[in-house]
């Protein structure tokens, strides 16, 4: 697979979701070339955790996957574009729809969305 | 200015920019610091080339400029998300709309876009 340049950011490329339905860019995340390999053949988003240092499938302890649509990749092949189908409706670990949950207006950063969960009872630790 | 962390990627953050009519995922540039905050006091998009090592005022030489209208955070703070009226209709150097005109589709890339402008009449190399 020769599509990506996975050596620009050490191995990892950015990666864009945006929902398929509204066009909501719902987060960014990264990929490896292993995890651009298994959403190829799964059709779900698998992103690489750069906190955890290894593969991350979106949504394995929510529930909420993301089914990709379709994939894109950008004139200079260092970043992708998905256009995803959220299940359960929220793409952040915080319980909003949109990671992009924050509006910087006169340099203060206010909450411009209503949540969809609640992490406490989504996420048990 | 601590809205935004820029120590994860080496002093660099990752920009969103999209469409702030349609929705249209543009492009993913960088931002610095520096070119965070000059995006903030002029209302124009300024990335940080990493390819160049400097700053890259979107639109210097080809006059497509970014006026952006909003600016998001994500959850954690370090990635942003700029809507922008894009001067001229398209923001990739390589002339169409969006620089994610390729799609992904069976292991093939193919061009799912039409050209904007001519990129040898835009850029006089």
């Amino acid at each position: 697979m020769t599509t990506l340049d996975f050596d620009k950011a050490g191995g990892l490329v950015p990666v864009i979701a945006q929902d398929a339905d509204t066009g909501e860019v719902l987060m960014l995340a990264w990929m490896n070339r292993e995890a651009f390999e298994e959403t190829l053949r799964t059709g779900r988003a698998v992103y690489y955790s750069r906190s955890r240092g290894k593969l991350w499938r979106k949504g394995e302890e929510s529930g909420h996957v993301q089914e990709v649509r379709e994939i894109y990749v950008d004139c200079d092949a260092d970043t992708v574009l998905l256009k995803v189908e959220q299940v359960g409706g929220a793409a952040c670990h915080e319980g909003y729809k949109s990671c992009f949950f924050r509006r910087l207006d006169g340099g203060e950063l206010s909450v411009v969305a209503e949540r969809v969960f609640d992490p406490k009872a989504v996420y048990k630790k």
